[in-house]
């Protein structure tokens, strides 16, 4: 799976400083994808740099010289897995939706189960309670869910110049995120499938 | 509106212990309204027995008698608040939809914006990393669950014996949840409103 990271990089100019480079952007992404784990299974308050560190077998120094402060690494490790998760939702349907929207309906509910959900559902709830984190939170949670409505409309072929598609499409996200939530604390797998499948066919027959 | 310990009080056998009753009930009330409120404003970390007493005006020590653990007292204070709203949402349609749907799925929407979703929130994350909540919390959020599904399912008139009509009814509330998650940390009136009008329409033309 390709990163954010690997897009951005330009051309070897510099071949011998590539190794240490390649170094450090391994250790940003251990420290990102030990970040989440950690914040979905102890949640904000049980997640600082140095618990993250030593999860991610990094120096606490390194992790600092990569973020400096608790919300740089948390709002970044968010940021990242979710920009991963997209790629992968693109990469599974290269060529769109090919009459089943079901298979894509699925895979969009997937996005609010697991890690990443339960993850960005702690950063949420702690930033509701903490003003240094809100605006970061905020303006991250804007930027995935802009990146993750126009995923949806893409993978689904919606038409939004058609009146009400877009909020279709919003209204199934949001069910989406309301089934995330319900599989917090049980596991609602069986449930969701029903649901799933049921709103899966109200959109097909929406949107035509 | 009518409270559940209302409705459970039998006729006033002992009319000299009543003013004592009452005002013990009156104590657990306030109690109950504060823990809501400080729940939501402040989370789990921030919310003590002893906050909660002193915003409620009332002694530790009578806060304690009603609620022996901080765990009795969020647990019963999310239940006692959801219980309130169901009876003010049946309340608000006595005679069942009368033909509006999308004034029911609105009032079903708005249960999940405002203090209580709020405070039930920051109670199903406290309870994803605290193992002595999570029991608790998972049969409060089942058992409030099933309530409000049955509400919504008398609300609009829904026939469940039909094939798909009962995923129809979970599948808004879970959009519900998800909206309600999409407002804790910004104010989405105006983009809910949009989709709540589009979702009343299908579902309308789902459920007939």
């Amino acid at each position: 799976m390709s990163t954010t990271a690997d897009r951005a990089r330009g051309p070897r100019a510099d071949r011998d400083r590539q190794p240490k480079q390649d170094r450090s952007r391994a250790t940003r992404q251990r420290l990102l994808e030990a970040a989440v784990a950690c914040l979905a299974e102890h949640g904000w308050a049980g997640s600082t740099v140095a618990v993250v560190a030593e999860r991610a077998g990094v120096s606490r120094g390194a992790a600092q010289h990569h973020f400096p402060t608790r919300e740089d690494l948390f709002t970044a490790a968010v940021e990242y897995v979710a920009e991963e998760r997209s790629s992968a939702l693109r990469d599974l349907f290269p060529d769109g939706v090919r009459g089943d929207r079901r298979a894509v309906v699925t895979a969009l509910v997937d996005l609010y189960t697991g890690p990443l959900f339960r993850a960005a559902l702690q950063l949420w709830v702690a930033a509701s309670n903490e003003e240094q984190l809100r605006g970061r939170v905020t303006e991250l949670e804007a930027r995935v869910g802009r990146e993750t409505h126009r995923i949806a409309v893409d993978l689904l072929r919606a038409d939004e110049s058609r009146p009400g598609v877009r909020e279709t499409v919003q209204g199934l996200l949001d069910m989406a995120r309301g089934l995330g939530l319900a599989n917090v604390l049980t596991d609602d797998t069986a449930r969701r499938e029903r649901v799933v499948a049921q709103w899966a066919a109200l959109v097909e027959a929406s949107l035509g």
